[in-house]
């Protein structure tokens, strides 16, 4: 088996699942409670806290546990919203967003905001020239991705903060679930950040909000306190352990990871760029990590199910869209309609072996021409 | 070490402890992928979403997973006020409900909606005629709990249903987060359900709805398609499968259980209310799995903390409410604010051992005699 679709879903590290077991079985009491059985959780719960914060080189931020990045960005930008609706109701993105972004942003724009997208430059980074300009004293919310999950592209975060600092009522939201453990993150200039688990080897139903101290969000879920008063619900501390123990583990090996899965990278596009027909989509502004592709004429999922037979995982966009339909994000990047149907994603990590790709690239080109009549 | 905290959470059953990891290590790949590893996740996915369905004799329901209790009570009531809002603004319910349904309608009541709240007879269950004199045309939502998490006292869920049949355009929602597994419930009499899955030996963080399928819900978490339109977010297979078999191992012995702890409870019962000062504010409408007491000359943390020097562990109110507040569920059952600020939750298990009981009965006694000066 070769699994080609880590941006979808990462394997669980063992040390990750370990450390949630023992976090079952030796902290049974709810972090919430007063006796001592309580109290241990809620120790516990501190230290992880305190340790991502210091793996993540967090200085007066808070983290929010959620159940995953949709919640995290769906509370984001309802949170920010709600709270700050008085001073404006307009918003910039991209249209590389996740969906969770994206309907979230329609939801909004359903109630009264206004949204606005930045325009991409041929690299697929954001416009900062159009970034200034679409800002005014009514845009309370930035919210760009720090990598997309279709392209990879890895956008210019700081000279984003750059520009927004102009605007001191203008929060920056980053989604950070395809940029925390594949490249280096700096939380310090983004206001509020998305994290999720489940993509660094760590547990599905965990994510993260990382936030400046000093904002307030109105609760997604209302109810007590909690480790927070902006997320009600009893804390998951197995998560919560779990969630330090993948960042203790990807974090401080993220830059020798880039390294390797870029000359695994550039094999496998030096390979596929040579065919006829085949259009890499990723820029040079797109991580390693994710290439993406469109072959013109093969639907993606026929072409998925090809590799299949082999026991060779990628993906047609992200896990998270319709099928069938063109992405946006491609479509927004190449302004092909044709490549926008057609594209394909295949995402690397540093559990990928050097025989795999090569097995990859034979058994890609074996459909490819058989299916490429 | 006795712990007599279950209604604040209770430990993981080995078994779904055991699911967990298996499904962590053979299901790797994204439910919503399109390779054989996203259907063979998929498909387990559905297996297990059946199970549920046939362990709770759903019919004509939608299972909705969420990340706990806290989510599925914020996302059916905002989700029933977004969605239905034009149908009224009239919410009924009662002084009994968790904190995560309680302040979500008081941020409810801040946007536009009127809360009423129904009478309780002395024994702490709905008055049903003060129901009936509430409802009116403009009511979109009952919101009654089927066990509230501090008195325990169980009200009737088929008999409010009766009454509500006369209201089609009402939905009837039921909290039945410390119901599942201590009593039988019929989901067939409630319109949207709330269930927590780490209050039945499950893991924590992760919740369910259980409503009619032809109930349109606002979501709280917009995105992608997931398990449901309403819901979404990368499916939690792990925490999934292992709410399958929380289910399926505490719901057939609901009755014997049931039967066991109703004799520690007459124990416990019986031993307490022979000493002055001290108040069972549980009712004969309480379920046997929750003894809610007072002490009156008592601070419940002092107490909580003096029993912690003998390893027994027991709460004070619900572990979701604050410390320092008087209790408005005791205070609307006993209608005395003493009692109200002064009550200590004791809740039992299958797992609780008559010795156990005998113990903590004997330290009771101590400590109630060296701090009743």
């Amino acid at each position: 088996m070769i699994y080609l679709d880590y941006s979808a879903t990462t394997p669980v590290d063992n040390k990750v699942l370990e450390t949630f077991n023992k976090v079952c079985m030796d902290y049974p009491g709810n972090s919430n409670s007063l006796h001592k059985l309580g109290i241990e959780s809620k120790k516990l719960e501190d230290y992880a806290t305190k340790k991502i914060m210091e793996l993540l080189n967090l200085h007066n931020k808070e983290i929010i546990y959620t159940s995953g990045a949709s919640e995290s960005n769906n509370h984001i930008i309802k949170g920010i919203c709600d709270k700050y609706k008085k001073r404006g109701n307009h918003i910039i993105t991209t249209r590389l967003e996740h969906s969770s972004i994206k309907n979230t942003l329609e939801y909004m724009e359903e109630n009264g905001f206004i949204i606005d997208y930045v325009n991409l430059k041929k690299n697929g980074e954001v416009d900062l020239d159009d970034l200034e300009r679409l800002l005014n004293n009514k845009t309370i919310l930035v919210s760009i991705c720090a990598v997309d999950s279709e392209l990879g592209i890895k956008q210019p975060i700081k000279e984003i903060k750059e520009i927004l600092k102009k605007h001191p009522k203008c929060f920056f939201h980053s989604d950070c679930t395809q940029a925390l453990g594949k490249i280096e993150v700096d939380f310090n200039n983004i206001d509020l950040a998305s994290v999720s688990l489940h993509k660094i080897y760590g547990l599905k139903g965990i994510g993260l909000i990382i936030k400046n101290k000093n904002i307030v969000l109105s609760p997604l879920i209302h109810g007590g306190k909690s480790t927070t008063i902006f997320r009600s619900g009893t804390p998951p501390l197995p998560l919560i352990v779990s969630s330090m123990k993948a960042i203790e583990l990807i974090v401080p090996k993220v830059k020798e990871n880039y390294e390797y899965i870029k000359g695994l990278n550039e094999k496998i596009i030096n390979r596929l760029k040579e065919e006829k027909g085949i259009y890499i989509n990723s820029t040079k502004s797109s991580i390693p990590h994710i290439i993406n592709i469109s072959i013109n004429n093969i639907k993606p999922e026929t072409f998925v199910h090809a590799l299949d037979t082999d026991e060779i995982y990628i993906g047609t966009r992200s896990a998270c869209s319709k099928a069938n339909t063109m992405s946006e994000a491609v479509y927004e990047v190449t302004k092909n309609k044709e490549r926008a149907l057609h594209s394909i994603r295949i995402s690397l990590s540093y559990l990928t072996k050097e025989e795999e790709v090569e097995i990859f690239i034979k058994a890609f080109e074996k459909h490819y021409k058989k299916l490429n009549i």
